[in-house]
């Protein structure tokens, strides 16, 4: 049995991975955190776990957070996540940490895209990225894994066989990405609010999505040299979903068929990627921690459509998966 | 030609009134103004306005406004409207007032529903409801129209012609609505957040939704007689549209074609009141000023089921079709 | 082991109820069947069980089901389904049937509402309705239960504790409930049509919607004597889901505490109802087999409110609780 | 006046253009015919029509049509519209047509991407493409107008402006477009289901769809020279809008600047093309006949982000502002 603390219980990915683990028989949930005060009960900030899970929201401090957990889950902002996470690997606690702040090895990356100093800044480049399709033996004795971004997790796993298969060009690779609203997080703002949202489309943040030099660097490592990628993110008026269409350019004598080869290949014993011939949808992979992929040769480019559930093989899917492969239980385990 | 103002310009009734006036011949919008400070362009507010108004969001006083404009189109919180409406009124400046400040007859019950004395009490009862289907005579000269409430035009229309001809028993109304988001209007909150309200259906403010006593008063007027009704407010998951169903007792010898010649008989000449034989839905009168009402008799009850765009024939619409009606326009003026 | 096999499996229940029971460790799905030709893979029908069900669907007699199965999950349409079960309880295979063919006890009723002669008529007043809630001892032995409707089960969940407390009055029950699309099924038509639909509230079937025999038998039952509800069924813009209002008259004495109490105390044990203090959203019971049910008193007027995921405890999801009491396995085996 | 028949008057189309020339003051609607038999009246057809248009549908033939109106908008499904305008022409009746039919150039890429012979041949080569912004000159005269498709409209008016100033490289240009459902048109089918397109955002028709051939002849005709675009749809949750995100290669020297500057030079004195600093969102133009557009330079990239209302500035809309070039109307005529 492993202890778990969840941190920032107030958001969707809290949420999401305390539904998961309430389905994983190894898993016991000790704690759930917050920065409010008072001891609320977690149905109260998420009525939907009513009769699920009878535990208070504690505002607690590392120590008193690895003093009963084995693992902490840590869904916290970006900055604050790196201001507790070496207090809890002190104290022999395992960390997923759900931010951004351990995916960039190089602490001036981190600087230039998130505007601020990394307050923890000589741990990164010993990180692992908790991709367990990319990293998976990294992670069993890892004692903090950086959990994915959702973004980079749907176009790494597209575009990482294709470019360690020597199939397509590091270079001008496009990266065209349409999320759910859930992506945004909890916190109400016009953008999110519903009239604004609702039966509309939009880009956002072009050119400096902080998504970018994650995608950028995982990539790189795949086709074993750096490169820069254009990533266009959009907002679709629905809850949970992430499509994401790549273009690049093929080396060559590439084909459909080997493009689509190369990847039932990287992924044939993987347990949550599925090699499609269709154009999958979201909704095929929507509350599951599946990933559906395809590719395409049009016109002389490379296409991939790949779909993930952003809340859960996006964040707290992949969390769960990363447990299992650090505690070594079944990858699936709670998944079904 | 009508000079209008128009106060609150941020929400989406200001937007809403916006469009439509841009459509009228015999108006120029003078000003719109809000509390920000900077005199941003109106464009920016609400980009949809691009190219099609030049004007900039003003924060003025009651005097700058009535110095400019014949007529004021308050777009203001219940509260604030009441402080500024009868500094407009003593200008000679004629007002819309959006807000609730003015619908309700007896200060003591805006007091008991609104939490709050009235600023300007002395002036209730002498307020015209700005409903023409129903008072359409007292709006022509009047100074100052309180413009209904979304939910009360949806009720009000359906049941008012079946009291008044005496279809219906007074005592016993079950008023059950059903509204898009917009009507809870542009601020932010966890409520209308596009995660937590997108794929959900919830019915909230159970027997104190403030628009509660202004159905009571006006379905009271039509009745002969006071009445309480028992009023539920839903929120689903669109942009905009009010569905209302009403239960209520037949009284002796009603049949379901008297009801609906009623319904037919009263709105004969009514420009915007269709009465349908087929059960209507929200999106027939989408982006319209128009409202769809029929009636059933099952199982020894009356049912009505009316539906409205809630900021077009719900607030905006009715707004400039009392402006209309205020300045001897056709009322379909700016409708088409 | 209990070995079942899914009649009917282009269907959205069937697909729910495999997704539920591939979670379940004491069931093995030993056949999909429908009528299509040529045994398409099932995931080619339903791409979300890409990589989670090898099995094909096939055309098969009910004696071929049979020999195959334990028990029988028939997802097929009214009519169809009374056609086939005699055969399979002929055979000695249990059923569990998501049609409305068994769950009205008296064929003049049935013929009434289903503008047909019952196939199997003589059946009828011995099948039990499928709510273990109510009717869970009947469950255990049975070999055909009658899963119950989507709208009912929330309607009848809600007001059968007060009737059978003597705290409503059996007579002018008023049940509005609005449910997401998914209830109407998977076979397009205009209705359903996405732009048709979308962004649009709308009443359907008033007076006619053949649940509404289901919900007036089980709730006379509860109250002791035959009732007459009036039931308004809504559809709204939203996938799955369905809350239901309802009105009804208290008994003398009655205050809200009481009617709270009485829920709280007829649900106690139940692992799937959570009676709740707050308003309950259909959000907070998507795609889980939980009830969540409230009531108030309002103007003299007893409100209930009840959500439940149409699909889950409106159909597949109480088609498993069902059989989990049918073979003695944990009520809440394959949920969590 | 201008009298005008609407051909195929059941679909999404011809309903949009009734409501805009509903505001028209020189247009007369004096017949919308359809196929089916009996006459019905339109609102049965399109119950938001109630009140607002008192005519019948009918099953009329070329010569019928010709008889009553100056000009016919033909909202036809291409085949059939090139079956019957031929006799329209030949009848001396001005045609703006919705199809496809009379967009190409050139039969054989016609036949190539619509897998028929072209029924009206000779006639292509010599019929403008309805844009008024790139030919309107060649419309104030034109007998037969070919309405453009959606996604090249809002492709197009990206993208032209740029290769006319030599600012992007005609070689390389990708075109990935995001649809609203009304798109797909009124028929029902299973990938326009509510629950299949609801919560789900998928790409179709990957390098095989049929507006592809129509965005490689207009660009190529700005570029000066024949060029091949990669375009890929994509579905979209909601009624309306398209976004279109395109990427493309400079030219050396160019800058964000220049890019925005030569879309505001040559949009300079075009109604309905606003050329914004932000990243524009599909609802800031629905309902509307606006169009969006901006540019950026992103890692060496040209992005162009456009927004369209499909059902307007990509069909009805247009056809109107043909109508109104064709007639000598001032441009914004019907629109406000």
């Amino acid at each position: 049995m492993t202890r778990v603390a969840i941190l920032g219980a107030a958001g969707y990915t809290a949420l999401e991975v305390i539904k998961i683990l309430l389905r994983h028989p190894d898993v016991e949930i000790v704690a759930v955190t917050d920065l409010q005060e008072g001891k609320p009960h977690v149905a109260t900030i998420h009525p939907s776990l009513t009769g699920r899970l009878d535990l208070c929201v504690e505002k607690l401090s590392p120590a008193e957070v690895s003093a009963r957990a084995d693992c902490v889950l840590a869904c916290l902002p970006h900055g604050i996540s790196s201001s507790l996470v070496p207090h809890l690997l002190d104290e022999g606690t395992r960390v997923v940490d759900f931010s951004a702040d351990y995916r960039l090895n190089d602490p001036d990356v981190y600087a230039q895209w998130y505007d601020q100093k990394h307050p923890d800044a000589e741990r990164l480049g010993s990180v692992v990225y908790g991709l367990p399709e990319l990293f998976r033996e990294q992670i069993v004795d890892a004692p903090l894994v950086a959990n994915p971004g959702c973004y980079p997790t749907s176009a790494i796993l597209a575009l990482a066989p294709l470019l360690k298969a020597g199939l397509v060009e590091p270079d001008g690779i496009i990266v065209d990405s349409k999320s759910g609203v859930s992506g945004a997080g909890r916190t109400p703002g016009l953008m999110t609010h519903y009239p604004e949202c609702n039966e509309s489309f939009t880009a956002y943040n072009l050119g400096r999505h902080r998504h970018t030099p994650e995608i950028d660097q995982v990539l790189g490592t795949a086709a074993g040299r750096p490169l820069e990628v254009v990533f266009t993110p959009h907002l679709v008026p629905m809850d949970r979903g992430i499509l994401t269409t790549t273009y690049s350019h093929p080396t060559a004598g590439v084909d459909e068929e080997k493009l689509l080869q190369a990847l039932r290949d990287f992924y044939a014993e993987e347990p949550f990627v599925q090699v499609v011939d269709h154009l999958p949808a979201t909704k095929d992979v929507a509350h599951t921690n599946f990933v559906h992929v395809t590719a395409r040769l049009v016109r002389g480019h490379v296409l991939t459509i790949s779909c993930i559930d952003n809340l859960i093989k996006g964040a707290s899917g992949a969390a769960v998966q990363n447990l299992n492969v650090m505690y070594g239980y079944p990858e699936t385990t709670a998944f079904a």
